[in-house]
């Protein structure tokens, strides 16, 4: 299902980033829950461009708007219908963009596979597109708060070279929201703001990494042997643009350690089975064993960058694609809310799978 | 979907570990293509423990039978069942398993889902399951072979902090099957096996990295935003036992470059587009660019060691599990027939979704 | 998934009645096709309340909007996202119903079912939910017809006892809409207007049957065993508000031949092969076989009606419900659109399926 | 998913009627579960060939063998894989049915589709393809005695035009078994039985009706607005062999109703809000309302005759088709126990989604 997202909470986003408008349908979501589009802004607005000197300088204003699914201040049960109107995007001059294929874009591949493309910005393909994912994942997040305590904290962890160094166990939101990288070790945030705005002076751009840990989740989420719970959330995390690698508990690091050093002890806490570490990243065997999940994205440098570079047209033509208006050094900071949301989406999901599998 | 993957070309695994049988259902595959079980069979014998020195010492016979679907030696297009016996497993003794939870196995997160489980061994947890999958995957190879001439290789890139050098643009079948730790870098093979059998002597194990690469692939595949063709990779590659990690393209690798070293220039080759580099992995905006196809899939170590362990009992008591039988000291060389037919069986979904679409 | 209908060609509708907009996201539309919101709009106006004597008085717009999936007239393949706003719903006053269960609509269900629901009228169960539909189907219908010249029309066969007459292989869309009840047989639409004015006179309402045929079906649409044709297509129309029974072929009707009476001969012609009668409805073992497909629905009387009636409020006390405002007396004509709407999802969405798995 | 039906609670049927085997996959069935192959048999000796003297007279001893997600006596949560061993199939010769097409079979539509069929037999279109339907069936059915108490009662209401009058809420599966047309009311039995007796005496075949009611089904049961509780059940039993009609409550008979005729009145009995008549089969708004589900399925008479036929063969040429062997004169006693699966299967399935979206 291309543009659909779960089994039974389920997301559909919609629109181009240069057509009249984009959104989301979350279908599936529980009833009787409580919810304002107040509770989507707030999210929408960690999300949105321009808001800091380090991110992109476009302003967009995002304002959502729920057309369905809501009566009297709660959800229905019914499908959640949540628009953003492109207010500013048809203003623009976009022509010489129109025979061009830009590096590393999706440009060539649309065009591969559909014959067609809306080739005034990047269509489906544009980060705009995430907009209806964090407003599915701000109701998300909300069901999984009520329901379990469940609470999901991402943040930067790592920015070209500079990488932080965080305790993912007691890190809270307050503590990411604190700067305008988004990443709590403050030490660390400076450097990479310094060298963010380099990049930005250079017309270049960076990548980095973005963990994710969700706490207090409730032991048996995931669906075994293909909807394992890592496997849905590795799927999340990849359907984002430029996302190149997905990592759960130990990752690539786990590899270089033997088996003796890397299984994760159980032991017997409060009545509650635990480990003494956590490598498994807070699965095992693809279901949720009460431990913290961990997961975390490598997103590569944005493909839109001020210098110039060597590319073919349409027609195979060599040309030189020149940098042209504003770019976004670094999505990093605004990509922490989208992290945040793919994990809130797929436990979400699965939170009511098992339920209706299980009955608990 | 819990045990089934895919949405054209669906493939569902069925059968525990110390079942009577294991096995398949491939379901939506093309009709009329020629296939005996020989196709298969020859796949599962790459998959088979106790192949070499260096795998588990374990025999397992693993002869598939094709229980429907064929006719006169010709898929159907009608669901193709293929069973394994589980011709040993009844034999054994396990009761001292029975009230234990072994570190960093899915016994807990089992019970703590369905509040029952086969503790006579792995259940569905078990690699076991992966035959169905090694047996869908050699019929989804067969299919993209035929139809576009496609060709999926995997190696061994890793085993422990042991690494490979391997050129992915030429590297072939037979160089990977040359040795018995399938990584066609033959010095470092050699001591990728010195440092297994060390791991078997300690009573320890190994994780890794593999590496698999898809040449021939047409552009066009892949369906955005959510069935990105790295999601769905991303997604069949996290569902594999004890992997940790996905690497698509440039990976984890990617973040310490800028865009401008990053970007993939495109360039016009025999009137076909092409990029110079292939950080993108093949895949751009989540569809196929007609590039190499690149992933890494990272396992852990085994959680099966034969050294002792400290845990718990299912009632939260704490218990010394020893090492008791023969135990595998690194899987990594029997993944690779896994993670090609994992490739395969998102790359064959797709080509089907891809036609159906767009009718190319 | 409850709101969304088709594997390849996804129709996902939103929305209820007395909320701020209804609408529908298709997804899955192939790529390149010419379209317009005329090719809606017109569809719409088939639909919509108000067009004639017999029909509701309510008077809607039901003006579409394409937000998504158009880009210079042409579909992107991308989600096709289009919205009809419900500009006089806020107006009325809807306070007396907020506590009572209507009879026979789904105001007691629907609680039972989510705990809550929008009393304003009647949610997601309100006959204006399928001007998604009907938006959806105006695009299935159009790739039908480029693509093979298959064309649907349905139109009323029957209203309460009064039977029409008509030959299903040459009647037309204009011998359909020469007439306000929307039935080809014109002396028969006479009657059956008279009908329904008597009705509208009693305050009462009518039910009937609607007939649907689509000529120019390629052999070989369906996809056995659960997801053949008269399956897909039974589902359709049984989603459909106020339907209670569907019929392929010769239906209910045929169980009072035998065998050697029901049998459709083979024959060939020009080099097709063809059958010389049609009680299989134009599908055999779940698969069309170029016949015409015939299916029959059947509509209960509408549930508002303008007499009173004995009822329960939410808290199960007796009430009685008194008829107010405007009814509908008899809804098969505009049930017509509806239903050629939902054969033309199940065939465009099995044209793409059977692409996708065979190639052809 | 062509050959999987559900979404929670999902069956996956395999095999062709003259391959090895013939079963099916039952994913997602609660854990816990006591379940033994006696639970199935039961079901398929009800549903097995040559039962009775009216039936057709091949014995299939049709043995159930449960290959996993049993242990100790308990379902695990894991798939079910049952299997049924073909035993008889490939003795006997079908060469003379190679090229031919027969009247009323799926043997040219196969052909159309695949371009490939199993000519020894029906294959996916043999009613033999049931007996997966039938032993998931019978899982479905005693999980939802065990949840709700919900019972299902179907039997044959009519034999071509030997219609009986039965008491819906209070016949039992005993009075089914009474009689071998399963035909509870007696003196109509007599005279089915007789019919059916001078049909095969004739070699010709006989269709009827088999009506089913659910009684304690749960309110709340049904997803709409696709996914409708009377949707699901037509395409359920619209994807039967030889099934041509579906009608849920008042069905065709209620078009001839006006709406104050047909309208159930609510009213309240011991706290539980109920309707007085059930025109409406139990299902409002596409949601139980927790009155009996009553739906009423028609079948044509079966193609297999023992008259002489005209036809082509796979090239077209005309050819007469001569009756041989042994045929069922009519199935209606064998496809009691199979609609009865099928009202089953849906309704677990809805269970467990209702379970998940709303936790009750």
């Amino acid at each position: 299902m291309a543009n659909t997202f779960g089994q039974l909470f389920r997301t559909t986003t919609w629109g181009e980033s240069h057509g009249d408008a984009i959104g989301v349908i979350v279908d599936g979501c529980p009833p009787q829950m409580k919810l304002d589009v107040q509770d989507i802004q707030k999210e929408l607005d960690r999300r949105r461009p321009g808001q800091s000197e380090i991110s992109t300088q476009r302003k967009e204003g995002d304002q959502a708007e729920i057309l369905s699914g809501i009566f009297e201040g709660k959800t229905l049960g019914t499908p959640i219908m949540i628009g953003v109107w492109n207010r500013d995007a048809k203003s623009k001059d976009y022509d010489h963009m129109k025979d061009k294929y830009r590096p590393s874009h999706a440009d060539y591949s649309y065009d591969a596979k559909y014959g067609i493309r809306n080739w005034k910005g990047g269509g489906r393909a544009s980060a705009r597109e995430t907009i209806g994912r964090v407003a599915s994942g701000a109701i998300a997040k909300k069901f999984l708060f009520q329901e379990f305590g469940l609470e999901i904290v991402a943040y930067v962890k790592q920015i070209w070279e500079i990488q932080a160094n965080i305790d993912i166990d007691v890190v809270t939101q307050d503590d990411v929201e604190s700067n305008i990288v988004r990443c709590p070790d403050q030490d660390i945030a400076i450097r990479m703001i310094e060298r963010i705005k380099e990049a930005r002076k250079d017309g270049d751009s960076l990548g980095g990494i973005v963990e994710c840990v969700a706490r207090n989740v409730p032991p048996g989420l995931g669906e075994p042997v293909f909807d394992k719970l890592e496997a849905d959330l590795a799927k999340a995390v990849l359907s984002l643009p430029a996302c190149k690698g997905f990592e759960v508990g130990s990752g690539f690091g786990g590899v270089v350690l033997t088996g003796s050093q890397h299984n994760d002890a159980f032991y017997s806490e409060d009545s509650r089975i635990r480990t003494k570490t956590n490598n498994s990243g807070g699965i095992q065997g693809g279901i949720s064993n009460g431990e913290n999940i961990i997961i975390r994205a490598a997103f590569k440098p944005t493909a839109t960058i001020m210098k110039s570079q060597e590319s073919v047209d349409v027609n195979g033509n060599p040309i030189t694609i020149e940098g042209r208006g504003r770019h976004d050094p670094c999505v990093l900071p605004r990509a922490v809310p989208i992290v945040e949301s793919m994990m809130a989406l797929v436990l979400a999901d699965h939170a009511l799978r098992h339920r209706g599998q299980t009955g608990t």
